[in-house]
């Protein structure tokens, strides 16, 4: 590609709202261009990333044995009526009418429409497995889109759907798409974590997010620099403390704390550290009829050390707590007498169930709110001063220095940005939209299904989060827009420049390299600013002074100054720095 | 590929609201599936054809210069706006609203996007020409959508837009698209014709469409055989006849005909040629003040020969009638106190004007109403029964054997099914949204715009119904899923049938052919229904008793019967039978 014959446009200046780097550069390097909130124009530069993404997940999907096909982006709502998921999903859900006036969906996902199609055609378990795959428009209807595309509501997903006859070929079928992905996140050149991912109420492991690793990540992720363990904040696991609890000491005292109602406060005021003190978080669950009406509500109290935070997905997987909702400000009364800031578990107005962390259930002399305003209580001690829980479990995030639950070592914790992830649905989809094949038996089965995503318009932009410098992008070379800028210097002055140039520009493109020739006749310093910001990460710059001498320079994005090679020597020199 | 790895679904019977081959044979050979009222998943066999069209497209696109982008399916209505097409058009412009209840559409082109860009990006002369593309899903919510992919209302369209600095430059670029179409339509290997069409309000003769002939198709084209002639019906000029005008040797007399309304009738009744008649169409021009108010409304009755249609792009464009509606009842009352079916020119109540078809206007003795009920008046003539016409214009379709408007010969009329569309459009929406550019003087200029259209996903079904046959689709090598299938027979029972498949299956791939290997271990008969109605155009049969003697068989899809081929020739034979 020549550059006059091309779409360059860069921006000194990155729009106004822009909060993240990638959007930032993105927007300046000239690869999208807002339209709406949430809604970008993928401009020439930024197009040539997004095919190159497309074209590694086409490929590596192919070799994986999924089949492509494509699913409407305006999908009748009749099919989502079937799953519940029409009236169930919120607001974004993007519903529209045709001039009929009949309910529409523009698709965030295709697990309707694909369990249509596969019952419908996959009728034996001859056919099976199958897995089919889709690159595709999807719509999200984000109450604030931000970020560009890390967050946009206009966006393309690769989505893959896998049937299988039993679980234990689901998951096979599963374990071929978790290969393919580390496959295509190898071939992006990117640094990446597959963690374990909450599998919901479908159970098991097999739920992975693949996390492109940035420190302006959305997400806490997990990791043992031990072992092999990774998995999300959601996900893991907080093991028991390995000791037996400790001895009590202290006496049961209530303590004057006038005004400090969190655990930080209370602990600066008595000189102690965060970890003597339990947090009391006060939840609720109802039991309701079947009109809907609620006939019983239990109150629980959930005891945390006052440095952990807690986890939602953990506490909602406790026995009796799935589906749990915070106390309304009257249970808590009702049952502690007293406001929030001051909570504890002694000296209950009225009893409720009493679930303590595992790290709290091991604490000795621990302190506590007294269920009084500006009073709090030291010295607790299970047995002695309050009865055992009714139930321990693990119900806070983890926190880096914590014993990895494979027993390798200790965890830390870095920030990722989620660009995949690959789902074991189990029946979920086909038992409600009755998807069924024939057995061996003629008995007809529920179709096993998995479901996998990779965010295509995501990927450049965690890329960008991973890989920039004040300067701008720095493109893995599987994913640039070009793999290599050769950029004469007066080309316009110099026959031997150009010719060197054309020359040059020939034999990479001859030698099956992505290559632009700068041919704009721009400045040098306006010219490598261009390409420095669009991050062409290999560029040959030719001119006539250096060229008297027989000689070019090359320099990598990430190169702090340029080397001299030999005009003979430097299509070598390129492709042996070019990433394999 | 291997059957076996992808996706085959075939099924004897066609969908009962299949109306056209093409539909029918598309969903029979699985490569649409409907999902909605004129809304498809692309099946696997289908996309794969999808894909092919696509990738012609955007090498002779880039060829041509075009920038490939892609600009978002849901679109803010504000841009819609300001051209004013958001209120414009009718209800086949998908209208939504977001969650905050702002109103977008879903894309039916990207005029209004386009422009956006261009007056944001193309700031000075020394930036055009450019042309930009894109390959993306529109939406067009037709009230009765049919036909398969011919008439869906999602569908895939290549739009391509121009930008120059003035009206010769602009041409120039529309003559480039328009060598870029020929090439892309060569390729796909479809008897077409490119065809003038009517530009409208814009004028000139920079319009053109993309017609596949086929003797199912919507459109009527005109074309002499003696010249490169050809345009559509809208647009294909009626000469006025070679001759003077006849001389007058009948009497005006009034005849009666009850009950003939109709000008064949009428012929029948009279036992005289339908060219002798001559009938009578009403229209009305209505003069609105600047409130919108009527204040004016001129009556029209046009005269056409009474075997000749009315062509209203043409009406349309004779001075005063621009704008023009049928006259309603109580108008043709007022002006000639008769009913429609016996009106005619002489003996009007109140004056009105009176444009004759060019035809018309040189006849003699021609029949028309008389302005009474079951009364019609022969022996008319002009001059002599009634003045000259106000003006004489081109107001009928041509019909076949009219003569070329080029002088070289006879009109010929056969049909076609629009695919591809260039289109000169000047300055219309680049003035409508302030888009212009900086020329030498550092002037503002309107940029000049011409719009390109390719119907990605039509197209497939347009090569299909010029290419069948009884039993299924006959693909062009181009466009096929597939170029060659290879069929064994029996591989399970035979080493030698296994052996000689995977090896000419592997040779063709390593040729670069994109052949698929039958391994599903169907019955004979039933493979080669499937293959025959998919239509790949290339299929060699492997047997057990020919290879006996060192034999297979190759068949082209048009061939009658199998040719005998040996092993060793093949691929050679093959590579021989396809298209270049």
């Amino acid at each position: 590609m020549k550059a006059s014959q091309f779409f360059i446009s860069t921006l000194k200046e990155a729009p106004a709202d822009a909060e993240v780097v990638s959007h930032k550069l993105m927007t300046r390097a000239g690869l999208i261009k807002k339209l709406g909130a949430g809604i970008y124009n993928y401009m020439p530069m930024g197009l040539r990333v997004i095919r190159k993404v497309e074209a590694i997940v086409r490929e590596e999907m192919n070799r994986a044995g999924a089949v492509e096909l494509t699913m409407p982006v305006v999908q009748p709502a009749e099919l989502w009526q079937e799953t519940g998921r029409f009236e169930k999903m919120g607001p974004e859900l993007l519903r529209i009418q045709d001039r009929h006036g009949r309910d529409f969906v523009v698709q965030p996902t295709s697990e309707e429409v694909i369990t249509d199609i596969a019952r419908q055609e996959l009728r034996s378990y001859k056919q099976l497995p199958k897995n089919f795959y889709q690159i595709q428009t999807k719509f999200r209807d984000e109450r604030r889109p931000r970020f560009g595309l890390m967050r946009g509501r206009e966006f393309t997903m690769k989505d893959a759907y896998s049937f299988d006859r039993d679980p234990s070929a689901a998951k096979a079928s599963y374990q071929v798409m978790a290969q393919a992905y580390r496959r295509i996140f190898d071939r992006f050149g990117l640094t990446y974590r597959a963690v374990a991912a909450d599998s919901g109420a479908i159970g098991g492991d097999l739920s992975e997010e693949f996390q492109v690793i940035a420190a302006t990540g959305e997400d806490a992720i997990v990791y043992c620099p031990q072992s092999d363990y990774a998995a999300n904040m959601e996900k893991a696991e907080a093991l028991a403390p390995a000791g037996p609890r400790g001895t009590a000491v202290q006496a049961l005292t209530k303590t004057a704390t006038p005004g400090k109602s969190t655990c930080a406060d209370v602990a600066e005021l008595l000189g102690v550290p965060l970890s003597t003190t339990v947090k009391s978080l006060v939840l609720a669950t109802d039991e309701t009829n079947e009109a809907g009406e609620i006939v019983k509500t239990q109150v629980w109290l959930l005891l945390l050390r006052g440095d952990h935070d807690m986890n939602e997905i953990k506490v909602a997987k406790v026995p009796g707590l799935e589906g749990f909702r915070f106390a309304t400000l009257g249970e808590i009364d009702e049952h502690f007498g007293c406001k929030p800031g001051y909570l504890g578990p002694i000296g209950l107005k009225k009893p409720l169930k009493i679930v303590a962390d595992r790290e709290v259930a091991l604490m000795a002399d621990w302190i506590c709110g007294a269920n009084e305003p500006d009073f709090h209580t030291t010295g607790v001690n299970w047995g002695r001063d309050l009865p055992e829980p009714d139930a321990v479990a693990d119900l806070r995030n983890v926190v880096a220095g914590d014993r990895s639950p494979d027993g390798q070592g200790e965890l830390a914790i870095e920030r990722g940005i989620e660009v995949g992830h690959v789902f074991y649905l189990g029946t979920k989809y086909s038992r409600a939209m009755n998807a069924t094949f024939l057995d061996e038996n003629g008995k007809p089965q529920p179709l096993e299904m998995g479901c996998y995503g990779i965010g295509i318009t995501r990927l450049p932009a965690a890329a960008i989060e991973q890989n920039h410098d004040e300067r701008g992008i720095i493109w893995p070379d599987a994913i640039a827009p070009f793999t290599v800028v050769v950029c004469p210097v007066g080309m316009d002055r110099s026959d031997a420049v150009k010719a060197t140039a054309e020359s040059l520009y020939t034999d990479l493109l001859a030698a099956g390299v992505d290559v632009i020739l700068d041919d704009r006749g721009e400045r040098p310093g306006a010219m490598f600013a261009d390409w420095e910001l669009i991050g062409v990460p290999h560029r040959v710059t030719i001119g006539d002074k250096s060229l008297k001498d027989g000689m070019v320079e090359y320099q990598h994005r990430r190169d702090a100054a340029a080397t001299k090679v030999a005009v003979a020597d430097i299509l070598a020199h390129v492709k042996g720095r070019m990433a394999v």
